[in-house]
């Protein structure tokens, strides 16, 4: 199968590449390399050191066997997505390639107006482009569980059955996302929907919860293989982070009282479920929706397994609370529904505690890249609209 | 009361201009004068002429005794908002600064990019613009009912009551819009109700049906007060068309079966509603959702009135059905609520017809204008991406 990957050389991206070529598929991308220049801005670095794109390049090809066609190129230019599906046919694009941090859209009106311009133009560009070059191939597109927020109901996929006034009918599930980029993500679940109504395109939204690890089957030995890893404010994801900062001896650091919940998947399962999407693609028309994840978790409970599992690598973890940055429930009702992928042959990984080990033997080797940058590892970006570090709270913490 | 009219050149804008002065507020604007090149754009021209900034600000000065500081400037400039802001310090902003036409959205991709840019770029800088300058000033957001679609439910005012497996939650009523520029205003609300949440905003939504007409009360006899009236189809709402293709000799143009319903109202209505909702604000924190329209009709029923009042000035109107450029459901339940308005006093004009005899005798003074234009009347940008007129459909009309 013929694969795009729009944001190739992100997280997600570079290890999609590996695991989808391992896999048999024929694999093609586009990627501007911005991630790099805004983590960069927010003044960190990847905790597992990245290869440059031609190193990228040169490891890909001495794994594989084959050349990657990676083009460094914006997806805001419509020429450059029509041109490269045009050359490349593709069956599938996977589109990953968007800015992905609320701290970074929340920063100030310009990285607000930025984020939307940038995600919204090419999500847009990309639905073009399909209509145009490859009408047939089928969108899978990264939106996120944060898309719909904290309902005190369950989270179907996508849609739901209501009774409103006597009567009924399948509606859009709302959605309530906390933060300018999540809103993103929000809009362009929305356009990608009316274009699959107007041009009868095939999607399927991916409402994934929040990624963590290293490691997935296909990747090489060649740490030029290896994927970005961040743990900054911004860019690193929960566990990501925790399991850095366990890694440099800082303590982790709980926004507020930590009991706010959110669903979770290693990256090989991240991997795993993309795959599969692609491999059973959506009807024409159709706007398929799956909710994409293993379990779900309060941050503070996470935090305590990652303390468990630094014991067993003689790390003594400290876990500590911090004046929450974000607007944001801490207690609320949490109970996401999964069954497309399921239906699909997913399994999830529940071992989340081997994942994160794995995840902290990698780090290790980088322990120093790390330690460099412990002094934005507390959050400084606020919902409010200011800008400081976060005021340690006073919370005694307890083993839950 | 000091108002801020964002968009104070186009239709609604100068005629609120107009209105609330006369209701004794404080009025001041900014538009960017984009409306007069869009409709060039597509072809055509205002069927009601309008006079230039120079001469708006002349007449309103004669007519209301005070200066009108009206500026031409770009909203997607945050300098210029926040500085405009500064001078003002508005009580209330009412926002109607946004690209307003769904086929001239989806012309193609630039358009449908540029849409999305300029009306969520301007929204968000008057959010932040607002939160830095005049954090305790209302916003009065116009949206419109095409947000909702055409669910099979009764359409609530923005939020509704709901049980899903047992559980009840008050949620957002989901948006379903039917073209980029209403996936625009759907953006903008959402955006526009986070902003209210972690800000403690106040905010005002109004989903606003189609408006139509050209009178309401404190439009002076001067011509150079009269606001614009678009009849193309892009920029024209279907009762205006109509009216506008009566007194030009041409036939209505019923997009299909022309059964689709809408929420109307006519511009008077539109100036009253707005000043109700500046004049009672939303609390701190509050998004408040306001279903802004006098009565529902379906389209060929409001063509059929046309025909009758036409009859009445001594035109014979003629109905004819086009071959529909959208996509849409033609035949579908539609039961808007609206309360938030009838509560603050709103009492709607139910008599349409009076309200079409006024507008088209306006317009045949202009008759000349509109003929001019007969070559651009059927509609040519359609949903699939294609461009060309409509044909006329076989179908024969016979009263309903």
């Amino acid at each position: 199968m013929k694969i795009f990957i729009a944001g190739i050389d992100g997280y997600l991206g570079w290890a999609l590449a590996q695991y989808m070529t391992a896999q048999g598929h024929d694999v093609a991308g586009a990627d501007k390399l911005m991630r790099r220049e805004w983590v960069a801005e927010v003044g960190s670095t990847s905790g597992i050191p990245i290869a440059s794109h031609a190193d990228r390049l040169q490891a890909f090809e001495e794994q594989f066997g084959k050349k990657l066609d990676f083009r460094v190129g914006d997806l805001t230019d419509f020429e450059f997505v029509t041109g490269f599906f045009e050359d490349f046919k593709p069956d599938a694009i996977v589109h990953l390639a968007q800015m992905p941090s609320a701290p970074y859209s929340m920063m100030d009106v310009n990285h607000a107006v930025w984020t939307h311009t940038n995600n919204i133009t090419n999500n847009l560009n990309i639905l073009y482009a399909m209509k145009e070059v490859v009408p047939d191939a089928h969108l899978v597109k990264l939106g996120t569980m944060g898309e719909y927020g904290q309902p005190n109901v369950d989270i179907p996929e996508g849609f739901f059955e209501v009774e409103y006034k006597g009567r009924k009918d399948k509606l859009w599930f709302p959605r309530s996302a906390g933060s300018w980029y999540h809103q993103t993500k929000v809009h362009d679940s929305h356009n990608t929907w009316f274009a699959t109504k107007i041009w009868d395109m095939r999607a399927t939204d991916i409402m994934q919860g929040v990624v963590f690890g290293t490691q997935f089957p296909g990747l090489g030995d060649d740490p030029r293989l290896s994927t970005r890893l961040d743990f900054d404010e911004a860019f690193g994801t929960a566990i990501n982070r925790f399991c850095a900062q366990a890694v440099a001896g800082h303590p982790l650091t709980l926004y507020g009282a930590g009991t706010m919940k959110r669903a979770f998947l290693p990256l090989r399962d991240s991997m795993r479920c993309l795959t599969l999407a692609c491999e059973t693609p959506a009807q024409p028309g159709e706007f398929r929706v799956f909710n994409q994840f293993a379990e779900s978790y309060s941050i503070r409970d996470l935090a305590y397994m990652v303390k468990e599992v630094g014991a067993e690598l003689g790390l003594d973890v400290e876990i500590k609370h911090y004046d929450n940055p974000r607007v944001e429930k801490e207690q609320h009702y949490y109970n996401p529904e999964r069954k497309g992928l399921d239906d699909l042959g997913y399994e999830p990984t529940t071992d989340v505690k081997s994942e994160m080990k794995l995840m902290m033997e990698d780090l290790l080797k980088h322990k120093d890249v790390i330690e460099s940058k412990k002094n934005i590892l507390v959050p400084y970006t606020r919902w409010d609209g200011n800008h400081h570090r976060s005021e340690e709270l006073e919370q005694a913490e307890t083993v839950s």
